[in-house]
């Protein structure tokens, strides 16, 4: 490997970690990173902390000890060319004339998409992209997907035992899983755009869907109720969170019912039904990506799982396994209509973890 | 740490890796290895290679450069005390006169339980006892359950998929796990003294349970078939290996049929009957014990698995688990009669491995 390439792949990684920094806060927005290295030190850096704040180049810029006229600027993300909640950050960099700029990934916001690193270099800066472009990409999976699609990444979790088991077959559930893997849940929660269960998780368990064990930002709850059946007492529906539950449901909810909810503060969302009666998922997540959110986390039941699977709408599966067999009981996953092994969902890639006594295995599917 | 118990431990290991070179041979005798070892010295060494053949104490001293008079003996099991196969290992110890004797655990065996230390120490012997006794007594788990129960060891294996399937809902089971597992389950199946499955195993998938893709013996084949309703035409009935298969059934078996098998070559076991018509599996396991068959891998199916392990008869689970999910199919555990997550089967300790793309999951029941 050239000395270059070697710096390079140096100072991106710090820009990657410097990124991360806004995990769970820069939603719709994409993390960034961004390093200005002069002469084999580095002279400014900075992150895009939060949504409507600067963006990572400016944070960088702004934090400079030095002029970075000739240095070398290292962003994890295609510099935005297009005016949105900020100006665009090609025009503060060909201000500051850096002699080369590195970018990690293009930018796939079509707004964007090339553009940016195309302005600059007709602008005499030489550009250089595709640096760790993967684990740049891998960085901000739940934007790529959104601006891709229009629909949020969608990760779906549930505990399950050895056996995939998500209760015994009396029912209990508790608890499956281990301290330690529920902790993890709430971090979880924490950097997605949302969290989603099944009308029938509201009335069986009445959870509270927040971000607790672990500091964090409540995100949306989205309850998916094709005939708003939930009780009106749910804690979704009156707890002092209830402004960031939405209901999604079809026109077979009563109108009465709709008020009554809608009147505790709580968005109802009324989306196309399949065949079948039930909320459209794929409707319901084309609407999530129109109000921006980026990601969602589904926590069950098992019924909304098995129809996003079926669907082919889930982006990853994390599954604390508990090391524990209880035998024939709730299935984590209902019937998908596979009759081949050949035909069962797959895994692009997938790695295993141990939090507490839980195995966590999490996959991103094929 | 002593100067002293680090040399301990140094030597034990070694004994205990050289006893692991007869993995697969020894039964029903356990796996022994030892260590001669004088002024820093090993000065011979030696293991129990089979049944029948020298115990690892008298292949050490064979195998000793100089006199092992005042020597330090490391042994991984006490010296036996008794005439089996072969002469008293003690005996021959006492003639060679070691100055110190250093054994890694008891043997469980009634006939010798401490006997072999005690006739040591009344011949002036310095004795010490229990050096990595962990280590030791794990080497020989296969041993220990056979001598204090007279029932072999238990392991269970199956491959299922990530939600806890063992086929698809047509049956489709081929290929669930990857073949560096399977290549694992041939390498389990030499180590343990007999393979068992069910008679819907057998007639479903005429499986061949020899050892292949790695060397080592052939175990027994047991079939668990309580009304002789396998084919006649079956490998296992009629392949070269025959004679290594035991037919475990009942009262309820056609005498015809019966005596077609035996013509075979194949033994049949005519064992107690559960009050649901089906073998005991406690009476089958006490049989196999009185043929010293000290280690049993159950290969499934699911119905034999469950009986196993309702009955409080497993003692570990190998379980490949595939990253794959296949929905509503043939479940790997049926009823354990569990209505709460409390009273699951638990492991006292387990790990998991990959293996290919597979994740395996080895535990030892609580």
């Amino acid at each position: 490997m050239k000395k270059d390439t070697f710096d390079d792949n140096y100072y991106m990684r710090m820009a990657i970690r410097l990124a991360r920094k806004g995990i769970g806060k820069t939603s719709p927005n994409p993390m960034v990173g961004a390093v200005i290295v002069a002469k084999g030190e580095v002279i400014g850096q900075g992150y895009h902390k939060r949504c409507g704040d600067h963006h990572a180049e400016i944070n960088a810029i702004n934090s400079a000890k030095q002029n970075i006229n000739g240095s070398t600027f290292y962003i994890t993300l295609e510099p935005c060319s297009h005016y949105g909640r900020t100006p665009p950050c090609v025009d503060a960099l060909i201000k500051e004339t850096p002699g080369r700029v590195v970018v990690g990934s293009l930018d796939p916001n079509p707004e964007v998409n090339g553009k940016g690193i195309k302005i600059l270099r007709s602008k005499g800066i030489k550009v250089d992209v595709g640096i760790l472009e993967h684990e740049c990409m891998r960085l901000n999976k739940y934007y790529f997907k959104f601006v891709k699609t229009g629909m949020p990444y969608i990760t779906v979790k549930y505990a399950q035992t050895l056996d995939g088991r998500i209760a015994t077959r009396g029912g209990d559930s508790q608890w499956i899983s281990s301290e330690a893997s529920r902790k993890y849940v709430h971090r979880l929660r924490s950097i997605n755009g949302g969290i989603m269960v099944g009308a029938g998780t509201v009335t069986a368990d009445n959870p509270q869907l927040t971000v607790r064990h672990v500091k964090g930002k409540n995100p949306f709850r989205i309850i998916v109720d094709s005939r708003l059946r939930i009780p009106i007492k749910s804690s979704v529906l009156t707890d002092a969170n209830s402004h960031l539950t939405i209901i999604a449901t079809t026109s077979s909810a009563p109108a009465v019912k709709i008020a009554a909810v809608e009147k505790l503060g709580v968005e109802v969302w009324v989306v196309k039904k399949e065949r079948n009666g039930r909320v459209s998922l794929r409707d319901l997540l084309r609407k999530l990506g129109k109000r921006e959110i980026m990601s969602v986390l589904v926590e069950g039941g098992s019924e909304i799982v098995t129809s996003l699977l079926k669907a082919g709408l889930v982006d990853k599966m994390i599954i604390p396994i508990a090391p524990k067999i209880v035998g024939k009981g709730l299935e984590s996953i209902g019937d998908l209509n596979i009759n081949k092994i050949n035909n069962s969902i797959k895994f692009s890639s997938f790695k295993t973890m141990k939090k507490g006594d839980d195995i966590v295995f999490e996959g991103t599917i094929k």
